[in-house]
């Protein structure tokens, strides 16, 4: 049962040099059964060789099996990502993939969305403990003045990270150094973490106080939305755009852009007032599905799903849309992403391989572009079909 | 080629009779391979019967494969999480079950962590459009003195779904109405979207102006992490807590209470300045794993990873550690907690079934505590054996 | 020397009984210019009488004398406030009083701005501090049940204060009270600080743990701005609205309504990716001019300048524009508004005696309103000027 | 009477050549008694010439004579500002003065405060409006490889402003530049207008695309707080720091370190929860009364009272206590700064003339410093004397 507590406590099975079997995945299950009553027939169907494993999971035990559903064609006139693509999105929330591919059939009649990386910094901030404020800000100007040094000592840990800058903020006797990395088709948490504990050391042994330090000071803001991040960039800061006609929308989606902007401005003043990560309609859904299908780390959706929502209506009657993604943590290399079925996910969208980060960073942005056109239509549609009133405030 | 815009844009197959089938899914995946060159072999490779699948995701292709590591046991001496847990971790993040797995150890040792569900609301929040300030004033009034015509309204489409009460938020001609409800054991965003519509259009009716509205005025926060939700909670709002001795962290983690109570003024002056969503570790890692598993919507750590840490350093050394989840959002009941590799991972936790929400919500807060007592003692640890001096500020 | 440090420090006289005389205040001043060598004999020269000083400082020894300027009329149809004001501002900035009165005009010719006192709650929150989150909640269900008592208590203290209702924040064993009253006329911290620690002392006392409090948690946030009163309300939430036609805006500021809503996206953009506490253009500048004017506690612009403005292009050109200030601290009773210059002022705003302080919030969020409209279109007539293009995004 | 609207619109009298008399102001002072039966006799008891407030305030018509209290002495062991100061207080609310007196003493007992300046910067933000994103982009890394040129420009309107380096934020296809000054001893905010006008017009002119720009994009966020102050400094960051030995503050204020240490955890619990601007006591208080004797711009509160507190209970039980101010906007030239009563103040504490705004700005820190010790420790001895428990969360 497993709400009794045994008299001493069980341990789950584990071999210190051959645990990424498939034999220790049937005695992981057997342990469970036994502890739990639970079968996991289904979790142990799974086609990925164990073998493969380490580095991505302890206590293999088997998979989930997420649904997986197709959406497209999304058309991207993109700097990386140019043409159609159809987007593999893991997912067991009905509606998600049409709604998805309905948007992406607006921006398709559209010609297609542009999209943009304008800036990429991964980071990780250590905070270092000085003996008063005017020590750590003198401490400051000394990592200044030998960025040389520390820049030398975070590379030298690396191959493809590149310190780019380091932020400064100090509170009290605090100096935060936030440091800014590009990290190549890795996502670079990991990396970022190692080169900077380097750089750290290096600090602590070439100052003159050998100041204390914590690698993290919390405002790398890592796995959390932050304002910082929403600001300075956590990952890709990604832009798609696109300018629809009214009658493209009116014809797909009953909706007209008009009423459009009429709701961006309620939505914004209710954002704002929230105090919300993103001012938009819904990121994280299309992103989580991405990310779980692509072996991203899904727990970056905390970050990820952050942006800006920024529109006109022009004078014409078409409007213009654009989606910035602030802190977009993504990756083509590294963590899960050549796992079998996630790499499978990746090639689909020819984002396998070297230097493909910023294309599947413009894709992302596209596929919320979409899902937000679609979701926005639909919640309009509605107060449309309701309403005894035509468009407009005034009447 | 995927980058290569087809002269007219290729269509996913669908039947519109048949399409949840085990051809259907193959006919999608050999029309990914014709459009992009990716085969989907691991993809193609499940034990899901696709009949099972409608509402859960469409243009079904076949499965993510994630990998599924077990941690464990975690003690709980909560209200309804009482015992010892295995918890499955849906994850390729190498080390995420093994740093849970050590703040379970830290747990057990302390007797278990006490959990709590201290609010349960979700929600969503209208905007209506009144002629100008003072109409939306009254209005508002008007809400509050027919709340029983709108309860009657919005219950009647669901049947564990109970409205509690509306919060109202002005600005300008604007009156947001944030209705809450109980879910019973599913999340309940779609059941408190149906019902609300209803409740708008009771409202609608019914009011002398019958005023313009839309469904959501963005102050709901649907998938986004959000300052009104931590306040005012989203889904689960729970407690873990759990005290250390002194003796027990440093055996088991190598740092002392008083460094980490030393830690959490840095960290909560570094989250505070960066306007982050959570002043503890890492809760969106632990979250997500288990949501991935266990048929969660992984969209919705967008807003569970928020929180607050609160923790002191009793007289006698001992450590008060304790995380609140302020907008958890969690099911047991519906979305995708039915399908075969989910259910059984509720299973193994004794969670799936009816009246079981609450009890998976406290497992999930007690896993975020472990794990943020384990990454946190992992950053100390890191800086105690770097560090020349001896422990505190003053020397 | 001011920056010599005397052997022994240097004690302000004062006179225990009679300290609010001239002649104290001339000590004082001679003591000021002994020790720093600086004269106060501008501060010297005053009209008030000191004794009628006592509850407003302490240590008197002077006055700052600011200078004040008239802005006026302002046309208001509020629900309150009717009529042409003319609007005492003290301030040491220029072109701030010439700046708003153009704002008047503006509105003036568009025949007033409505304004309405939307909701009414000052508070003082408490932190009750549980043995245990499970404690805590259950506490919090007491307080509920216990409402009838607690009330009784509060409104014992005080003979306009009235306790409207309680919210509750749990963090960990933290029960967090933010206990809400209107407060008449004044602008009641102090009352609902004697209130609420009568409250507090009755839970103590007649709940059955005696549990301990601090009187302040932080979350009422007193003199500090916060999310929590864009949300909740602290003080007046107040709306001043006016529909401004094209050709009026572009007669008196060169501007069109166009431009102004174009520029309004840029500006909420900007405001939600900075966490602004205000997405208007500058609601302190003339409230702090009028709290100084008028007796207002001045450190109350840290929470008063917080708002939110919203705005619709109505199918007409016409330009919709609402600011709803959502904590604006105010009185026409205690404090410093029974002074003479303070009161004179308020005398001007017909706004001294009792049951005018909706009047005068009225009258504030149309000041703040007419500041807005005068400083926005000065940014966007600079940009007409040097912008080589016709209006417009695309061209 | 004041709300009866008048057929034709009073209007101010104001002589265009000789406004700024004594004769002008008590014609608008018959004006105001005339339109609103409203008599100025104490407002028309003024010291200051009315010729020298050209560039203070328009429409001159007496002033608000604000009592004024002296505090001290505030003992600081600051880089700029060192000894002893009296500090004039200018203030309506009773006890103010009396608490931060009281903290002074505090702090004096402890030896005195430390106070640094560690960042200055003043800050205009234009929003540049491209054709896209990618455009934007293009233009950001234009305005980094042209950043001579541009400070040419920016530095040729101005003596003592200095372009110290442009932050850049891009949302959609607006490229935002945070443009960042040290502005002597102004406050600059007019100054960094006007260089930044140039700057923008040097860009348009010499990029090759001639782009649009507003000269604010709402992210310099002028008079009003926000989290990009809080990151990124808006007029001076500076610290205040003093370690206070358990035995002098049980001694002074009744109230242990340990007990604001515990007290502090539930401080900072709360003002994350609230999304407050800041996590101290109430520096709008302090600030407010030294901004109104001294001349400064009292709106700026808006955005000098946000802060980050930071302490920590040491070994030996002293409590060392920090309060980080992060966007102080002080002068001690130009503004109100320069006006008799203000003068004065400014010559009190040793800060009027050239080279004084650090010192000024160190005052100010240790004031709120001063402040918050007092009013923490009040609101705990009355939680000390009202509870039954003896201190600590475990009994």
């Amino acid at each position: 049962m497993t709400d009794v507590r045994p008299s001493h406590r069980a341990r789950i099975p584990r071999d210190r040099e051959h645990d990424y079997t498939d034999e220790m995945a049937h005695k992981r299950q057997a342990f469970v059964a036994e502890q739990t009553g639970a079968g996991l027939d289904h979790v142990g169907r799974y086609s990925i060789d164990p073998a493969v494993l380490p580095g991505n999971v302890e206590n293999f035990t088997g998979v989930a099996q997420v649904p997986l559903g197709l959406a497209g064609p999304l058309t991207l006139r993109g700097e990386h990502a140019r043409g159609d693509f159809f987007v593999p999105m893991a997912t067991t929330e009905g509606t998600l993939v049409a709604s998805y591919n309905r948007g992406m059939r607006v921006i398709g009649e559209c010609g297609g969305a542009r999209t943009t990386v304008v800036d990429d910094h991964m980071q990780r901030a250590p905070a270092f403990m000085l003996d008063d404020a005017l020590a750590a800000r003198e401490f400051g100007r000394w990592v200044d003045e030998h960025i040389d040094g520390i820049r030398a000592a975070a590379e030298a840990t690396t191959r493809s990270g590149k310190l780019t800058y380091i932020g400064q903020h100090q509170i009290g006797p605090l100096r935060y150094l936030r440091v800014n990395y590009t990290t190549g088709d890795a996502a670079g948490q990991n990396m970022t973490g190692k080169a900077t504990l380097a750089a750290c050391e290096w600090i602590r042994e070439n100052h003159p106080d050998h100041p204390r330090y914590v690698l993290s000071g919390a405002i790398d803001t890592d796995k959390k939305h932050s304002q910082i991040n929403m600001l300075m960039t956590r990952g890709k800061r990604v832009v798609a755009e696109v300018t629809i006609p009214d009658e493209v929308l009116r014809r797909l989606t009953g909706v007209s852009t008009r009423q459009l902007f009429e709701y961006r401005q309620v939505g914004m003043a209710g954002a704002f007032m929230s105090g919300a990560a993103y001012n938009g309609a819904h990121a994280a859904n299309g992103l989580t599905a991405m990310f779980i299908a692509t072996g991203q780390d899904a727990a970056n959706v905390a970050e990820s799903h952050s942006g800006v929502t920024y529109t006109q209506l022009l004078e014409n009657g078409d409007y213009y849309w654009s989606t910035t993604l602030t802190s977009l943590i993504v990756a083509t290399y590294g963590g899960g992403t050549g796992l079998p079925t996630q790499r499978e996910c990746l090639e689909v969208l020819g984002c396998y391989g070297a230097d493909k980060v910023h294309k599947f960073a413009e894709i992302c942005a596209g596929v919320v572009l979409a899902g937000d056109i679609s979701l926005t239509s639909a919640i309009l549609a509605g107060d449309w079909v309701t309403s005894h009133d035509a468009l407009g405030r005034n009447r």
